[in-house]
């Protein structure tokens, strides 16, 4: 599609995903279920819209080895390697520069690296009028999924008035962003149908991305018209960004935002038991091993390709093998890894993160 | 103590230690909770009775070479390696021949290879008491355990009539040998207290265990006499030998069998969960592991020396990690392990086991 560009963000560590993530081999990096990692996965699904030339990957200096590794085909400019983490909002800002750099009439698709779409065509078809949309009204269009469960996990963006059809899509405001809610809150978020989830996808003009951070990120703003005329200065005005997120510092503020409603099977893939909800199928579960024996056992999750894994007697249990560390956890604990990751730094272990 | 010898029997694989236990490395060669090998334990224990010249070894091909690696020390002749397993009484008889040859007045103090005990003071003692009652009586002598559990794993000896003192010890008649008992029998043995496990230590003169050769496995003592006259006849007599127990094939059968009852913290360390009752005190359970972490479990047994491991929400589960295959397992299933090991072989995988 043309004057269209796409800014992965991939500077996300996916601790959650620990002991096959660590800092130089993040989640978007490690191969889930035998799959490419999804970062590629991503990156393939974008060129369904864009060149590769046309693809961007904001990332971390620790990851970046891991990247290049995984898209040699990617140009090396191509890759924005944040000189430390400051959150989405500096990453973001840095990529309309260089993307406005390019093209001054582009528009900026922004999307994470590291979640899945089983529908990648109806994905595509939606973005195709997000960027329609963001032309013609010049707003920040999102794109929201629509609940399959009541999700206290994410943020909700809440549906407002229809504001048109663009493409094969209506196209409705965004009456507000909202936090993560509690269990009664998703419920009836769940069962009113106006709640989409917020899913870290965006389509802008860079036009209009400058104009928002100029009212909502003034500083930010002042530092990227800095990195604009001299694109050698982001080491020197990386910490005058503010670092904080593209959901705080820009969309819960800005007035005008559009939302296109996806359904297309998407998945945030945010822990080792929803990764294993798709992985191939082995005896007492899912996952990938050499060879699975297995008595009694079912729902388990196994990461250990080249060993063989016996599973005796267990329910939903993960097991992830790596060379030097080893996870085994029940199921319903899979979002606690990150704080273990933190627990394993905080006794000075670093080389095991 | 002089004329004394000892012979330990480690022909066993101890499948239920697999994965860490392998034909060629079985349970008795293992370190099991960093601590060394239960044969070495074993003849450590031994040398406080006999030196290590009056100490044989009964093993098989396969291991031939882990038992050589553990025992530096043991002179090259005294590792009786069998041909092909065929249970204990061959390997017994022809450890009876092997040392009437070196001293045919020689008293030999059977036991197994792989079990462990709290007071071996307490065990030695006892064992030179059956000593002296198996020069006195010219019967075969069993030390029996004392049970403290109703315990349907073992077979048990029946006490009889007091047959004397001994050393430091009430020597009994053994009224009968019984097999394995059902749950109720086994209460019933546990609160009785005329029962004790049979532990598979014998002791008895070389002279005493030939007549009972001769009376109850006639072609055995016939193979026996050969190998007595000829020791290179052992390959070719070795089929010519009963392939039974020496529970079975003798003690079974013989009349006058005495015992020594022995309260010295014996266990046979029968499974990993077993094991793990002694093993050094890890966050969440008991193991081995280059770090552990851990959240809301406890009762876990870990064996993954070199690696860190991460527990997280597990009650009771097991957890052995070598470089080819992983076993995890509920604490209540160790005792499935062995037909675990069985159905791997069927898959035709005999690398792995």
């Amino acid at each position: 599609m043309d004057g269209v560009y796409a800014l992965i963000l991939a500077g996300g560590r996916g601790t959650r995903f620990w002991p096959l993530s660590r800092r130089n081999n993040p989640k978007q990096c490690i191969e889930l279920g035998g799959e490419r990692p999804l970062l590629a996965q991503t990156v393939s699904r974008l060129q369904k819209l864009v060149p590769i030339e046309r693809i961007l990957i904001g990332t971390g200096v620790e990851m970046e080895d891991a990247v290049r590794r995984i898209l040699p085909d990617l140009p090396k400019e191509n890759v924005l390697v944040e000189p430390w983490g400051r959150n989405t909002s500096p990453c973001i800002g840095w990529g309309a520069v260089e993307v406005g750099r390019r093209d001054s009439s582009a528009v900026l698709v922004v999307c994470p690296s590291d979640h899945v779409v089983a529908d990648e065509d109806g994905l595509i078809e939606a973005i195709k009028s997000g960027v329609l949309a963001a032309r013609s009204t010049n707003h920040i269009v999102t794109l929201g999924i629509e609940p399959t469960r009541p999700e206290t996990g994410f943020g909700y963006l809440e549906l407002g008035p229809v504001a048109g059809t663009w493409g094969n899509h209506e196209v409705s405001s965004v009456a507000r962003f909202v936090e993560k809610p509690n269990p009664e809150t998703a419920q009836r978020y769940l069962d009113g149908g106006t709640h989409l989830w917020n899913a870290g996808m965006f389509v802008f003009t860079v036009g209009s991305i400058r104009d928002a951070y100029r009212s909502h990120l003034p500083r930010s703003a002042e530092a990227l018209e800095r990195i604009a005329r001299d694109g050698s200065a982001i080491a020197s005005e990386w910490g005058n960004l503010d670092a904080t997120s593209i959901d705080y510092g820009i969309m819960e503020r800005e007035r005008h935002i559009l939302t296109i409603r996806l359904n297309v099977g998407w998945s945030d893939v945010g822990t080792w038991t929803a990764a294993g909800e798709t992985m191939p199928k082995i005896p007492g579960g899912r996952g990938v091993a050499d060879e699975v024996f297995q008595r009694d056992s079912k729902d388990c999750v196994v990461h250990a390709p080249g060993k063989a894994v016996a599973l005796l007697g267990l329910d939903g249990i993960v097991v992830v093998d790596t060379p030097d560390a080893i996870l085994v956890m029940h199921a319903d604990r899979s979002q606690q890894v990150g704080d273990l990751v933190r627990t394993i730094e905080e006794h000075g272990l670093k080389d095991l993160t």
